[in-house]
C-alpha cells in the first residue's frame, strides 16, 4: 500500500458512465504513467462512480505539475469532481486538543516514526497543559481559551493561523469545542473527529457514562468527518472493544482510549494517502 | 465450562455485606456438595452482590429436592433474590419465529447435536412458512396468525398454551410482532429477543436500512431481555461484523444474518445455563 | 457486491507492464461493455499484475459466447493466465464429506437460500452417515468407503463421476481423507479445505487437542486451496475466536465449528464469484 | 476490576478437594475482612485447584503483615503454592529493551498516566539507543553491551542489578536477546516476552517475514511468560489483525507493532495485578 515516489494520485467521482476506467487509464497510459494500484466503486442506487488511481510518473511525457491542466477537459465532460495530488508532497495538518493527552501522543508518536505522509507545522488548544508534549516533538503549540463570548473572534484568528501556514486538513484529537458551523465550512471534508462511541450510539457528551448505565456488551470509537451537524458526518473508521459486567466506568475509559487512538490513527492514514472520498453522508475507503 | 450431573446450581442476589461468599459456600460444604464452579461480583455503586455457585450433590446429605427449603432461611436473612436448579433438568423453552428461517434453522440444529440444555416443547408462529422446518425436527408447531383486532385474545391463548407445557423461557428467534406489556409481565427476564442492530444504535425497525443510510463501517447483533420498552430490556450478548461502502443493503442483511444466529445462540447458551442474573438494566454474566 | 447479469468476469494474472488496465478496459469499452467492479493488485516484489473485472454485456457487440476468442490475442500478448467466466453461469461443485455434519449442514442451507452461484449435482462421502441430510436438499449422495488397499481405485472412480457430472470445484467439507497427489493434480486451485486450527499453527491432525494442550488464548480455522503438501496450500480465508482457561477441549470443538462454518462459507463465496487468484503460494482476493 | 486499598490478594493453587472455597473464604471472614473479588477455577482433568481472592483489610483483626503466617497452616495442609500480596504494594518492574522503541514507549506512557500498578526502577538494554526515552521519563537507563562472549558474565551482572533494586519481574520489551537458562531460573514465571506472531505459529526469529511469505490472512502477537524453551513459555494473552494481499512486509510489521503494544500491556496489567496462575504449560487468567 506504500506509495512509491515520483508519482501521483487522482481521487475522482462523477455520474456513472460507460467507458470511465478505459478513458481515465487511458489518459495515463498515452503519457507514459503506469498505473500502480487502481481502486474502483459504482454505487448503483445513486449511480455514481469513485475511482483512485495511482501511477508512477517517473516516464512521464509532461510535468508532473501540468497534469491539473491537462486532466481538466476530462474532467469537465465527466461532470467531476475529483484532485491528483503529487507523491512527494506531503499533507500539511493542524491538530486541535484540550486536556486529554493519548490521542496527541500517540499522533506525535507515530508521525515521528514516520508512519505518516503529513506535516505538523502546528498544535492549536484551548488549555496549555499538552504544550510540553508539543514541544518535546519540536512542534510549534498555540494556546486559545475560548470561552461563549470570545468564540467567534477566536475562531477568526485560528482560521487565520491555519491559512498562514498553508493547513490543508484539522485533526480534532479529542478537542472538546465544538466547532462553528462557519469553522466547519471553511474545512469540507477536510476536518476529523474522533467520538468516544460506537456512532450513531451515544452521540453527544459523556459516552462511556451513556454506554456504562446503559450496560452494553461492546463500546466503540469512530472517526468521521465534521459537518455541522454534530457527531453527524461521513464515518471513516470505526472499531470496538468486548465490555463486562466487571469493568468499572474508569475500565470503560481506559479501553476506549485504545480504541480512540487506533481508530483516529488510521484515520489520519487514510486521509493522508487521499483513500477516502465522500459519497453524500457516507464514505468510499479505498484502502 | 460443562455442567456436570448430579448436581446444582444457585443464582442468588442480594446488598453486599461480609461474609456472603463464606456462609453459601459453607452451606454447601457441610451438607457435602463440592463446589465445581463459583462466580461472583460487587456492584460497588448500587452496592449489590451477584454469585453463580455449581456444586456435585453426589455426595449430598439431603435431597437435592429439599434444596430449596434448606437454603431458605439463609436467603431470607440476606435479603436475596435467588434460585436453585437441579443440574439433571433441562430448561423447557418456546421458539416464536415469523418467516425468517435462520435463526429458527440455527437453534434447532444446535439443539438437535446436544449444544443446549433445553426441551423446545412447541413452536409459535405468526405465519404458517416455517411448519416443514419444525416438523423436520420433530417439535409441533402453533399458528397464530395476530391481528391488531385479535392480538389480545391471541396472546392470552398463547399464555395458556406456554402455561399447559409448563415452559420457563420464550426465544423470540426474528418474531416480528410487539409483545403487549401484559405478556412480559408473565416472563419477566425470560423472554429473550434478538435484534438486528447493535444497541442502541437503531432501535425499531429496519435496522439494516438505517445502518445502510448513515454509512456505519460496523454492524451488530444484540440478544437481550424483553421489557416492556421495546429494544431496551437488559443486554445479554452483542457482536459486529465488519462493513464496507462495497456492501449493499442486501450484503448487511446476509452478513447480520450470521450474526443473528451466533448471538442468539450464546444468549441461549448462557441463559439455559444459569449464567445469567439482571442488575437493574444490566446484566451480570458469568461465562 | 452482487452480480448482474448477463455480465461477465474477467480473472487475469501477468508480469506487469504499463497500460494494462488501460488496454483490458479499452477492449470492454470499445465492445459496448460498461465496467461494474474492478480491482487490480500488483505484487511488487514478483512484478506480476492480477485483476478482476465484471462489466455488463447487456449492450455487448459480440455475442458472449465468443468472448474467449476474442480476447485471446491480447491475453497471449501480455503472457498471461486467464480465464473469462459468464455471470449467467453457475459453477458446479462437488461436496466431500465425512461425518461430521455442520459444514454440510451450513453450505447446504446458505445454497438453500441463495446465498451462493453454485450448484450442487452431488456429494460424496466415505460414510453413509450424512445421507439423509443430502436427502433432505434432494441431493444424490454417494458413498465410497476408501480404504488403504482400494484408495487408488475409489479416487479413480470418483475422478470419473465428477468429471461426468462437470464438476468444476471440489469442497471439503470436514472430509477426512487425505487426497492424493493425482487427484490433487486434476483440480488445480479448485479443491477447497477447511482445516481447524489458525494454519500455520497446529498442522495435520487433531488440531483442537494441540491447541488445548498448548493453552492458546485463541483459536481458528483456514480454508485453503489444496495442494501436494498437507495443509500448505494458499490460504483464502481466516478467523478466529477466544478462549480462555475455563474451555474444555468440548469447549474449543464447539466454538470451533462455528468458525469452521463460517470461514469455509466464505470461501464458497469468494471462490464460487470468481474472486481469487492464486500468487505462488498465496492467493489474491479481490472481495 | 480496581483493587480498593488497604486490601489484600490471594493468589493460590493446589489439590482439588472439597471444602476449599469454603475454608478459604471463612479464614478471611473470621478475622474482618470483606471479599471483594473472588474468582476459582478446577482444572478437572489435572484435578487441580486455582483461586483468587482479594479483600478488603480495612477492619481487619490482624495486621495484614501478619497474614502469611496466619494462613500458612491452612495452605500446608491443602499442599498449595500461594502468596498474599498486599494491595498498598506496587510490583517493581524492571524493562529490557533493544532498539525498537514501540512497546517501551507504550508501556512508559500507560506508566505515566497511572493504568499499572507498577514501579520501574531501571530499565535494561544491550543498545544505547532507547537512552533519550527512558530519561524523558526519568528512568535510569543500563547499557549491557552482550556478546557471545561476554554474555554469562554480563548476565551475572544483570541479575546483581536487579537484586539490589529488588526486581520482582522482568519485562522483555522487544528485547533481542535470548537468556540463558541460567537467568530464567532466576526468575521463574517472572518473565515476560512479547512475540510478534500468533504462538506456536512462526517461532523463531523473523516472524512477520514468515507471516508474509506464507500469506497469512491474520498475524498476531502473543505475551508469554519465558521458560527455558524458547516461545514455548505459558501464554498468556494473544490478539490478531487481520492481513490482506495488498499488505506488504512493512505493512505487517507496522500493524504488527500496535498488535505487540497491546498485547504486552495487557498481559503487564495482568501480572501486576496478580490475575495470572501457571498450571503447568498453561495460564489461568483471572480477569
Amino acid at each position: 500500500m506504500t506509495i512509491s515516489e515520483p508519482g501521483a494520485i487522482l481521487l475522482l467521482s462523477c455520474p456513472d458512465r460507460a467507458g470511465l476506467v478505459s478513458r481515465i487509464s487511458h489518459f495515463i497510459y498515452e503519457r507514459g504513467g503506469n498505473i500502480l494500484d487502481l481502486d474502483e466503486h459504482v454505487d448503483t442506487i445513486e449511480k455514481m462512480f469513485f475511482i483512485r488511481v495511482s501511477w508512477s510518473t517517473s516516464h512521464f511525457s509532461i510535468p508532473p505539475i501540468e497534469l491539473d491542466e491537462a486532466f481538466g477537459p476530462l474532467a469537465k465532460e465527466f461532470g467531476a469532481s475529483w484532485k491528483i495530488r503529487l507523491g512527494g508532497r506531503k499533507m500539511r495538518v493542524a491538530l486541535f486538543v484540550s486536556r486529554y493527552d493519548h490521542c496527541l501522543q500517540e499522533l506525535l508518536w507515530r508521525h515521528s516514526i514516520g508512519e505518516f505522509r503529513i506535516d505538523i507545522p502546528l498544535i492549536v488548544s484551548n488549555h496549555p497543559d499538552l504544550e510540553p508534549l508539543a514541544l518535546r516533538y519540536g512542534i510549534p503549540f498555540h494556546v486559545f481559551p475560548v470561552t461563549a463570548a470570545s468564540k467567534q473572534e477566536i475562531e477568526q484568528q485560528e482560521l487565520e493561523l491555519l491559512k498562514d501556514h498553508d493547513i490543508d486538513t484539522v485533526l480534532l484529537a479529542r478537542y472538546m469545542q465544538v466547532l462553528s458551523p462557519q469553522f466547519v465550512e471553511s474545512y469540507p471534508s477536510r476536518i476529523i473527529n474522533i467520538h468516544h462511541s460506537f456512532l450513531p450510539a451515544f452521540v453527544g457528551s459523556s459516552p462511556y457514562r451513556q454506554a456504562y448505565e446503559r450496560g452494553v456488551k461492546i463500546i466503540g470509537a469512530t472517526s468521521h468527518y465534521v459537518t455541522e451537524d454534530l457527531d453527524q458526518g461521513p464515518i471513516i473508521e470505526q472499531d470496538i472493544v468486548r465490555m463486562s459486567h466487571k469493568d468499572t466506568l474508569d475500565d470503560l475509559i481506559r479501553k476506549g482510549r485504545d480504541l480512540e487512538r487506533l481508530v483516529l490513527a488510521r484515520a489520519v492514514r487514510l486521509h493522508s494517502e487521499h483513500r477516502i472520498l465522500v459519497n453524500g453522508k457516507k464514505t468510499v475507503i479505498f484502502d
